[in-house]
């Protein structure tokens, strides 16, 4: 079920900037237990939104990790994002008109002090388990770090605690797509969705890599033309289906979120920072991820102080966070 | 040394569509023995030209693979790209003024269609060796199918005898970036060079990989500010770099070539077509390589009547073709 939570006052982000006010749209499912124990709050990942049973299918549900007869689950929608927490496309206060492209930069941090805010809106203390893939993943490891006592448990998956070289250099590709749209700056919510539509596709290319193209979207043999091949319908539609969603305001907001992420900045190091975390984590790599490869995941278990690796076996590549609910669900079941 | 083969009829493209005149831009490096069965035939990758011992360094020199005292080594400048063979920035005659987006698009066939006259022109019967890595390799391949008495041996580098769903994945994910930028079309060198510097990028994400960002694009620990990575720059500078030296229309007909690529087509299979190479093959792969990955040289290599397969131990992906000269030079030495 939605719910908005309006924060009345003015917030300040780690970059100085500030928003004269916020509102943080969530989702909930379950009921809230009487000592407050059974909650399990989810972080999503880049273009998704709080509704964890819309995005996340087959897990919010009676047996599954995500049981709403036992767990009262959390899902909020990100600060810069476009799902109804303050962002790019709200209004603001101080020109009646969206933000834009004046939206302040946001970091992963900036997202973790909003979900802080939620939480003790809900009156919600000490959570059960934080769950976060990807982004989601990035906050999650961001607010362990930044509130020890915050969970007991963690399930981080297809994740890590900085934003490496190869995630950036993805970022910044995708930027010189939507900057090669000369409709980017354009006040209108439609603008650069060409740009946006590339970006996308490139964002695709990394989460799914070669193994899930090769087996999905082979041509016909000897049918297809030269110079026409069937993934090319994939890609142009994938993209056209995110500019119908999304806004390339709140798109790279997004993004750019993403290469800010470095669990190590101003801690002296990720090994000093991640030796705060109190929770018990389990650790949960995809075998063809090559945004973020189980290497990454090694490192990240290595360095925190009670970790479980475990590795799912899948040709989804990234995406397998997203197909593999079945293999997700034995390895979290028995954690 | 660079030369010029004017072949002054019209030529007939894989398409149908026909080119009143062709030139062939081609460099030549050591002598042709008396009985012209010294000859060792180099095909180039995407954006190069004819000299490979510019952009393939360590390779044409005394005691190394290609030794131009022991070899005549021939590299011709293939249709369609803008290194004096005949493509979008070339004259054409019925108009007085470049093609740009009206030339035609090329197949890798065509490219040895242009080959084979050139090999004519030299009065070369047979080739002691062909070299090609990937588009190279293309090419290569084609040539071996379609005159399968033309070579003796092949050297076939981080390459495949088809373009796979992931190549056209990113091939398509270039067309967007390149179409988001409002100036193609415009009947001009620098058209579209915002979109060619974005479509450069997400090349070289494939061409490197995670290894090699991760590898060679640290940022400097807390120094860096969140939001500006080391690799932005990188991204950004590689893709100008590209602009400066190539446009937007020859760069589409040889991705777009490469979209073309199937040696099966027209001819029942792949296993057909590869039975009837007669070279012996040396297919090497690097294992990094998430363009063209190993498992692809292995079909490759399994499918060739006669074939060994190596692999380079390196984490420059595919690029570790260029810059792995030392170990390729060790494994072609002994074949």
């Amino acid at each position: 079920m939605r719910h908005y939570y309006h924060h009345n006052n003015p917030i300040t982000l780690e970059s100085g900037a500030s928003l004269p006010e916020l509102t943080i749209a969530y989702d909930t499912f379950g009921e809230i237990n009487d000592d407050r124990s059974n909650v399990v709050w989810v972080m999503h990942a880049l273009t998704a939104d709080s509704d964890v049973a819309d995005w996340w299918p087959h897990t919010v549900e009676s047996g599954k990790f995500l049981d709403p007869d036992k767990w009262f689950i959390v899902c909020a929608n990100v600060l810069g994002s476009c799902y109804g927490t303050t962002g790019p496309m709200s209004t603001n206060p101080e020109t009646g008109r969206p933000y834009f492209d004046s939206f302040p930069d946001v970091t992963v941090r900036d997202m973790v002090m909003c979900h802080r805010l939620l939480a003790k809106h809900l009156d919600i203390e000490r959570i059960h388990t934080i769950v976060g893939s990807s982004l989601g993943g990035f906050q999650a490891i961001e607010w362990l770090v930044t509130e020890p006592e915050i969970a007991r448990r963690a399930i981080l998956i297809a994740t890590d605690y900085q934003c490496r070289p190869w995630l950036a250099a993805i970022n910044k590709s995708m930027y010189m797509a939507i900057e090669a749209d000369g409709t980017l700056g354009e006040q209108r919510h439609d603008a650069a969705t060409k740009g946006l539509a590339a970006a996308r596709a490139i964002g695709l290319l990394s989460y799914r890599g070669q193994s899930a193209y090769d087996t999905t979207q082979a041509d016909k043999g000897d049918e297809h033309k030269p110079f026409e091949r069937r993934v090319h319908s994939y890609q142009a539609y994938q993209g056209k289906k995110l500019c119908d969603r999304f806004d390339v305001y709140s798109y790279l907001k997004m993004c750019r979120s993403t290469d800010s992420h470095d669990i190590a900045r101003g801690r002296m190091s990720a090994e000093a920072a991640l030796a705060r975390v109190k929770a018990r984590c389990l650790v949960v790599a995809i075998s063809s991820d090559i945004l973020f490869p189980p290497a990454y995941h090694h490192e990240l278990a290595a360095m925190l102080p009670d970790a479980t690796y475990r590795e799912i076996d899948s040709e989804f590549a990234h995406d397998g966070f997203l197909i593999e609910h079945d293999k997700l669900n034995s390895i979290i079941s028995s954690f």
